[in-house]
């Protein structure tokens, strides 16, 4: 696709694929597994089979932090893709039905060798915060040759998740899907993901927001202060205003707060009834947000869009919509 | 275990051990597929994945129907064990985790070789229905060799499902079990499951009913019709009251109708705000009566534990109570 051409799709998701498995459970358990509620841990084998044993009866769901972003884009009625990297086992294959199902298009061959599909364990405590510890298997071995250029270029949107900057492979990846959104004029959009992912990558994540190779980037306050350094929120906001990029900064029931050079706005959060389960919410946040920005809506529209799907998400178990999200 | 003595078990159950994949669904789909609404259709991977393919995405949770009705007894407060067969794949691991963590005792090994864990997939419809489409795999596999003639000693009531008699070989773990049961004093209880289970195996059910092998029939109004051959419910119950069974017919919202010899009692259902998926209404009621029945109680105190468990299961998607039961 020349440059410039109108894209066909709306967003293409660059991201882990992984299978959540949801379980309720009281505070004390994450204390005596050591887990910090509402962060993401990285677990080898060994170690998600021992919290495995700890929990509850779960429920598996496909998840993927940018997966779940590719699906609410397509649940708002976006042309979403995703590319990242499953196993040929029962795991993959429900992690592909499901977000094929869900209107996203899934291309990426699936590892014949090597871990399973990844999975995420998710504790679910009382007060509906979610608490992840994840075994990439699989989704850690994506390779710059599983990123189709052509699809990247189709796409007026490449999202990247900052999760991918774990794996040391995953690196390959993001820099060819990066190269091949800037070929193609394209934009790119990164999700800082988690106050522990910024704290392990925070020398690449500043130098390609300073390096003006991301346009979009999404971060809650944990990880915009932690990116920044930051004394404060309010102190991070003014760093970020300082920088190339457009970014899209979430508070919670707060609201986000969209910055762009001088320009900052703040948009109030929709409010929800029962908040049930909190997992997905950045997420879809980050579908309204991209869907708007790929529709070439203005931020703070955009940042209503991002907090209507975060509102639906929030309502029931899981991390992707269970209904059509509303485009206005 | 000498006969006679105090159970150590309340329950033993013997079943497919099942995965379950729930998915909202259209009416239309099922026509489209030409499903009967209610029922459960068995099928064989070719045309279980071509099903796949044409639901939504969907929730993976543990099911399996004497399995439900184990754990159902474990939020009761009961002690239960499950014998079912799984493969050792990643759906016979999350088979296993979440029956042990809902307080089963399951120790049946899993299947080294052969076809993967048995999966059932439900599209769920609006009004609350669910549709079953089992592809047994290696819940088939079960064999005499498998059940612990000592564990079904221990249990007051050994409990098998209908849908057993459905793979020739899982026959012989059958009667291995109520051999086991008969022998250390212990009662027996079988489900008649499904309509269609019933027309698939009238012959044999009638014959273990009539001849005294089975001290506890469970059906709903179809599958007892079916059974006896029957005109309408009322003369089917009246068929029942001439055989030498304690019989708990389940009516759905019209409650449940016990019956032993000429003693017929209707027990109203428990009232239930919104349903919202019908399954495992039938594993659960069970369950609650079967824990009242280990317990000595009365056959309408039975039906009672068993309408209410019924009704928190049919409050949630999922086939298993998500909070313990009461037992008054």
């Amino acid at each position: 696709m020349p440059p410039g051409a109108a894209p066909a799709l709306d967003v293409v998701a660059v991201g882990h694929a992984i299978v959540d498995v949801l379980a309720p459970a009281e505070d004390a358990l994450l204390e005596r597994l050591g887990l910090v509620k509402g962060t993401m841990a990285l677990v080898g084998d060994g170690e998600a089979a021992a919290i495995y044993r700890a929990m509850g009866p779960g429920t598996e769901v496909s998840g993927g932090s940018a997966a779940n972003t590719a699906v609410g884009v397509a649940a708002l009625g976006g042309a979403a893709a995703f590319i990242g990297k499953v196993r040929d086992d029962q795991l993959g294959e429900v992690f592909a039905h499901d977000i094929r199902a869900a209107g996203v298009r899934f291309d990426t061959p699936p590892a014949t060798a090597g871990p399973g599909t990844g999975r995420c364990l998710i504790p679910v405590t009382a007060d509906a915060e979610r608490t992840m510890v994840t075994c990439l298997g699989a989704a850690a071995g994506l390779s710059a040759g599983d990123v189709d250029a052509g699809l990247v270029a189709a796409a007026a949107v490449t999202y990247l998740e900052g999760y991918m900057w774990d794996p040391p492979g995953g690196i390959a990846a993001l820099r060819a899907a990066m190269a091949a959104a800037r070929a193609a004029g394209r934009a790119v959009a990164l999700s800082l993901s988690d106050p522990f992912c910024v704290e392990r990558h925070r020398a690449e994540f500043v130098e390609l927001v300073d390096g003006g190779q991301v346009d979009l980037l999404f971060a809650n306050e944990a990880e915009v202060v932690g990116l920044l350094e930051a004394a404060s929120f309010d102190a991070a906001v003014a760093g970020v205003a300082r920088l190339p990029v457009l970014a899209a900064l979430t508070r919670g029931e707060a609201g986000s707060v969209v910055v762009r050079g001088g320009e900052v706005v703040a948009v109030p959060a929709e409010p929800v009834a029962e908040v049930v389960d909190t997992t997905g919410a950045g997420d879809l946040y980050a579908a309204g947000f991209l869907f708007g920005f790929a529709r070439g809506r203005e931020p703070a529209a955009c940042a209503r869009l991002g907090g209507a799907a975060a509102a639906e998400v929030v309502t029931h178990l899981g991390a992707r919509p269970q209904r059509p999200l509303r485009t206005a």
